[in-house]
């Protein structure tokens, strides 16, 4: 079996890394020559609206997956009729722009932020699509400060800000018979606007509610493969604020803390293979490295802590790789994850 | 930092598996142009003893190290002229042959098997170099028997059969300040010789004398890495079989089943890192997949099993692969262990 991915970052490198014991061979697009799947995966150098490219991939593939959102939906229909694609372009134009994000997500009745004429300030103005890790959006608190941003931001909307308790996300995965399996929820913290910590609950009281919102986003849009919905946790119930139709920053835990990684899982879905289990083996948490990557040698003497570089350049507020950290007891893990971060910031 | 293999088998492909996420780039030398590291490791596809090839291995690595024992003892002379060699040419040399492990293993006062003189038949005469996975090797019964094999078998070794309840190994790893971790025993089986399975147990009342004798041999060849013995349990306590100066087959379940597998803690020894956790996290077995292939989709199904698939062509008696199975309880593992077997064997 060989799998083609739709870029070449770190989501593809795990992918690839996570394929390669079931046998199965990667081969990812992505115009960077030094982007982070090169080693593990066979890797053509070009952008994803590259025609010849395409044809590449599709000759040297059985299935064409994504690691990210923005993909050229003119190459995942151009893909589609020279293989089969996962998941399907309507799914992913659905969470490329925020708006049909939140009216997709309303029209299966889950609750989303206040978005434009509902919105009372103070707001954030977002750009409909391409802006990630709080970039391309602007906190606005009077009508001239929003009326501002709507001029200078390109394609833009208004969202409520969301009072809520917590920030949580899902990952789920869907293989090709509608079988879904679902990992426990995780909490998150974020730095600057970047995911900085994940952390896994096996008896969360949202676990439910989180897992019947992926399940209707995975029923309507069909989804095969892994994706991720991020919560807000709010005194009104579960509120969904993104969207993403893959595999997930906040499901990096899963390498170590589950027996099946959301790696594989996505991997063993897309290929047609049945889905492995998706558990909480022991407390498990993610903090991810950003900008400056710290000493491996401070890192790897803290017992339970497993290191993921992504070997990129390094650069500010860019993710450059994670440590999982696993731990007997919750409390040993509380302790852990308060020595790795004391290294991380050193 | 870089790492050179001598041999790209399957041992030095999950050593590169584990190195990757660290960062750490790994290059192999193996004359087999489908050898199972080609796909995550740089190859240079020449003979362990071509000169030119070890060059461009020390030029292109910082630190060198052997997935088999099997590797000319001039080669690792060399090469330690131009770049650390972990494990010692000297451990290598001592498990290269049957007799000066034996005599080596006694000097440490570690209980073997009486050879030679010491025989009384029935017995087992072997070839001293070269033999593996029940190759080379010759149950005898008469004097006759004894004497034809002595013969015929190349620099032979009469090694009595010892009367044990169980195999088992112990997988240890040292790192370049002498400190040692080792993984919880595990009992072996063999189906014709080959190893079939290998299950880890917590609390085994040989772990403190498996230690033992793995520390001792440790500390005797200043080993750095990892090494394994194979031991019988008997009557009168542990008595050695083999040494493996590398990473062995019975250590394939601590990928899964252990915090740190030992591929990642051999990459970590050798290359100056500390170790980590050498834990059981959960009730855990591995079985080979010998000669041909199972069905992907069908050991799939099995809830908690892992598949590590070696890309080599299928053959009797060849090892193509292992299956780790882990489970949150004993009694789960036994069912799941039942069913993978049927899937193998089906």
């Amino acid at each position: 079996m060989r799998l083609g991915v739709l870029g070449g970052g770190q989501l593809a490198r795990m992918m690839a890394l996570a394929a390669r014991p079931l046998g199965i061979d990667v081969t990812v697009i992505d115009p960077n020559v030094e982007a982070p799947a090169r080693h593990v995966a066979s890797h053509i150098v070009a952008s994803l609206d590259d025609r010849e490219a395409l044809h590449q991939l599709a000759e040297q593939c059985d299935v064409v997956t994504i690691e990210l959102e923005a993909v050229p939906p003119e190459s995942l229909e151009h893909l589609q009729r020279l293989r089969p694609v996962y998941p399907s372009g309507e799914f992913v134009a659905m969470t490329q722009d925020r708006l049909s994000e939140k009216l997709g997500l309303r029209a299966l009745n889950i609750a989303t932020a206040p978005i434009n004429d509902e919105v009372e300030l103070p707001a954030i103005v977002k750009t409909r699509r391409g802006g990630y890790d709080g970039r391309g959006q602007r906190r606005v608190s009077t009508d001239a400060e929003r009326d501002r941003a709507l001029d200078e931001l390109p394609d833009p909307i208004v969202e409520a800000i969301v009072d809520f308790r917590r920030e949580l996300s899902i990952v789920a995965a869907a293989d090709r018979h509608g079988r879904i399996a679902c990992w426990p929820v995780a909490t998150n913290t974020h730095r600057n606007g970047v995911l900085f910590t994940s952390q896994p609950h096996g008896d969360d009281p949202c676990q439910q509610q989180a897992e019947a919102i992926a399940t209707a986003l995975i029923r309507r849009y069909g989804v095969i493969g892994v994706c991720c919905v991020e919560l807000f946790d709010t005194e009104h119930g579960l509120v969904a604020n993104e969207v993403a139709p893959r595999v997930h920053n906040s499901g990096h835990w899963t390498i170590e803390g589950s027996t099946t990684s959301q790696f594989e899982q996505h991997v063993r879905a897309v290929c047609g293979l049945p889905l492995g289990l998706s558990d909480l083996r022991q407390p498990t948490a993610m903090i991810n490295v950003i900008g400056q990557e710290p000493s491996l040698e401070h890192l790897l003497s803290i017992d339970g802590v497993h290191v993921h570089r992504y070997e990129k350049a390094p650069r500010a507020e860019r993710k450059v790789g994670h440590v999982t950290i696993t731990a007997a007891t919750e409390r040993q893990l509380v302790d852990r994850i308060r020595r790795t971060k004391a290294v991380i910031d050193s």
